[in-house]
């Protein structure tokens, strides 16, 4: 039995508030149970040198968590003065994910930078801040098409991730954090709407895992995505809607 | 005229939610008008190394600002690898602040972290972090005190913070971002509810202001300050009643 | 009765020596007493990028303390590889107050850049360093101007610090180190000549501080003030006739 | 066709040079093709301050790159004053990846730490780090099994990495830089001996992958790890034997 | 007697293997005995910021050793987020060496980057760098000049280095590690191959020494430089002919 | 012809000023012509961790500049946020020769932390520093020799350091900024007043030196260390007399 009572394919109450700032281009809050994260999308007509002559556009993320996000506090990174690898490893799988869902030849000369910011954490936050990042991303697109920066959609896909983990012998999807804690083995997945992979992270914890329990992760997963694209379609539409 | 048709005096809409975050032993969110500030207070059973011999506890505070808290997107701190200036010195004069309403010798060896982060900034950030901040230290403190921490209530006052500053040629009180940033003169005060001065910072920005100019801002943040300690006496009793 | 025997409105001794650099366009060694500060002002024919086009000038401050310049060795800040939230308040507070006194768009494309460096601490070495800096700067704007490097004098007014504060229950101006070190409330008050104030912070240390002490304060200063304008005007006297 | 004639099966030339560091407690030279890693294990007889209640030992991991490992020169990362974001996302998957193949209990009050330093990159360096680690290690602990250190063998399996991906739509497995550099999909596998996966990280770069694709590549992925166990146990073997 | 058995004027055995890197310009590998370095030579075609108007090309070099090149393991620079001193005093030396070989006008806008990194240490690393890195900047410097890349060769002489030291009273040369950790004194000497001092680096460690035992060191060191000056020659003729 | 219109073997005028600082347990201000260098001794009484079962003591050094000490300003270190190497480089030098002049053993757990802070750098400023050191250092024993710290005066020699070049095709010493730029080679010397050499550090700036040189360079620099150590002698005997 899974702590919070869920059955083992049952997602977390997942909540996704758009416009949630009033100043970003994009932005939601994302709620998956416990875990509350803010992502902004922001637009800079500027793209990073290395790619100034590709005619290109960028998206680039950005990850944090307030120091009181989690159980115990956790010093302040700006404090510390520099970023720990976890979290640039979380950062760059944000940023490789969202990329996969954006056609930057369309973009144009400018970068969109996303900044998902975990205000509170009970695990998967990596999941939930790709999810929200792509709400807060496709408001922005909404609002730049609207305001006539791009020819065509830059976006070719929707993107979201989810977390799936052996607890006590049994997959289940959607771990909370004493399920993380106490797991076997741990996997992000992260797809499209159009059913491909674009990340696969898998990290036995304590013991192997078989070709046979990645299917059965694997198939896990792919139920619960086609929830996360409904929750993200109706954001996406409330929040177009609200900005009319 | 003030942009936002407020009287001179008058304070923008103050909201104060207390228990915002489920792990930190006190928190709220506060908002003036568009300034949010998600407090927290955090309890470590260790105190600093040069305050070991003292038999005190401390209280002290970290400030930072969400990359898009603002209009346009500013680089993240922990990415930079440093505090600005500018955050430093807010987050001395909070700890400062809280310091002057608690008898640290009756707190025993503990630290209180409070963290004062910005999740949308319209002006009056640093002022909005004190009065949030004082909110959720006292809802710390009751905590840890029904849990039996202390001999007696380490709290000797309510501390709250308020920027005034003339506008046009007139004082005003209360300043949103356009306000401050067409500010000839920019004070923000800390009181105690005892009627002192805890912390009196007045800048001239663009042109010098006089004795008879100081004295009608401090008139006007007295006024403003009776409004800020209800709140806070009034999110406190909620935020208790819910950990009841 | 004050530990150095000195009256409430009695400053220390107070020496300004002029160009005691060779290089700097200004500079002078600023004592108060046992308190020390080298002062230059360094002309740099570039401004900040984010000024570039507002056809002004910039004038900024940094502030340094020699390891033992105090009572116990400080660790170097630039081997520690970062100066301190105090260190950058400091040179922020200067530089604001310098700013009081030059008309930027007079400057023309120029930074001045003063450097304050304490040689010797003994309480007030911000305050000092303010009142150094002006004659530092003044120095290097009358040698600007004789290069022809002006239109018109940037110079709008005369700026300088003091601090007050309330020892054993009594206003005093200009404390010293064991002064400052057990005082109740401790400001710092910066003014021009014409009669205005430019920074006023006040801190209440142990007790706060009422609107009536806040006044005595505030006399006390007003009065020491005519002393320093006059050290200053007579320093940069004999500065500008030593470089004819 | 693959760009060096090689078919999709078909590993690089793999040579393992046991004892090439004479300080090490274990050490090897791993070539795979062109990509030339050194891998030290050192033992530290202390364990960080976070496990010290725990009676358990730690395996950690760190990497490099000589700056001109690759076509062209990298700045170098101690130069630069910070590890990137690559560099600790590697460094944290091989010492997750060793940790894997190690009983903690077993090893007592020691911490073992891994170097691999890449000297010529041409592609997978983080999978021929993960498979030379596992030697260095293994020759480590042996060394230290005969001064008597451990009771029993900590070493509870073979540990490999291994890359696979999808070249010109194509399956193959252990990329070279330029296949890497054109690849649709890149996946690292790290597996034991003992049949199971480590860990799978699997990128889409350039469009997604499907469930059928994820199966070819693991299925390549397992034929090559039978040569790479059967490397490493015979450079285990001549390193030890070089050691009586 | 030496530890090795050695006479006082006799070097370690010698070993210079050119081209040991596929990518860089010009490299080696270097073995003075145990002392094994990796030097690379790297042409970026842009020259430091304050050299744009020299006319004029630049040579520097950059110095690492592996943690584990020496008897216990040293914290990583890129780890600890900075350079030593005592590397940068190295890699200094190194780049001012390099630069008495060159004409700089004859390189025209050309950085080469010398990057002497140590894979094994038993002593004299920055003698074995800098004999190194000449064969790597000469190996480097041909390849450019069969581009095309020059109109006359920018080498004017050959350099080499070499350590003296007193070891138990007796001059000695190319000291190694435990001869070098109970050396009175230690020297390194830097020389061309027409017969001038580029650099002397004299240091008394325990007691100071006397003219006339610098001058026994100099004859020491007179005599090794023959043998230096004639294994680079070798490397270089047997480097080139390769590239052919 | 010098361009001060000094002889090859004359000094610049010397002055050396005892306790220029209140708190140090040891300080001078050093002059030789303009450049001028503050020097602190300051005892700590703890030692290195390294050091903790040695039962000696340590001496170190610390070297900084004022930002204008210099023609043009520099900028300040602590604000950069590290040290250069050269910084690094001269405070290693520093370090390591006082040591050459002090008894560890003899004096106690105890670190003597030497500052020398360059106010105005007319070159030569490392070896002015040393010289000064040496007289704080000496003034500092000689307070903790009068309180009872050691049995033993430590001090087994004077040290002072020179420096000497070959300007304009002559051997000259003590040069100047402007001799110093323009100098064929420069070295700098460290001796004790026993006759020994403690270091000898000389570069071939432009072109290479010869044996011949080289011996000339000494024999101008042993003729100046005489004065440089009878103004030493001066300065500790003025100094002590002042303390008593």
């Amino acid at each position: 039995m899974r702590p919070s009572g869920r059955t083992p394919s049952e997602l977390r109450s997942v909540r996704i508030t758009p416009n949630c700032n009033k100043y970003a281009e994009g932005s939601c809050l994302i709620e998956m149970g416990d875990t509350k994260v803010i992502c902004t999308a922001s637009a800079d007509f500027r793209i990073p040198s290395w790619m100034t002559e590709s005619g290109k556009g960028w998206v680039t993320a950005e990850y944090g968590m307030l120091p009181r996000a989690t159980g115990t506090r956790n010093d302040r990174e700006a404090a510390k003065g520099k970023q720990s690898g976890r979290t640039q490893e979380i950062q760059r799988l944000i940023g490789r994910s969202l990329r996969a869902a954006v056609d930057l030849s369309k973009l144009g000369p400018m970068t969109l930078k996303i900044d998902c910011d975990v205000i509170q954490a009970d695990g998967g936050t990596r999941c939930a801040s790709i999810t929200g990042a792509y709400v807060a991303l496709a408001l922005a697109v909404a609002k730049l098409q609207k305001e006539g920066r791009f020819e065509e959609n830059p976006l070719s896909a929707q993107v979201a991730a989810l977390s799936v983990g052996i607890y006590n012998g049994t997959p289940v999807c959607d771990l909370d954090y004493i399920e993380d804690s106490h797991c076997g083995t741990d996997m992000n997945v992260v797809m499209t709407n159009q059913g491909g992979f674009v990340e696969l992270q898998g990290t036995a914890e304590g013991r192997v895992f078989t070709r046979q329990e990645l299917n059965q992760l694997l198939d896990l997963a792919e139920n619960g995505f086609s929830q996360l694209f409904e929750y993200q379609r109706s954001a996406i539409e409330e929040g177009k809607a609200a900005n009319e």
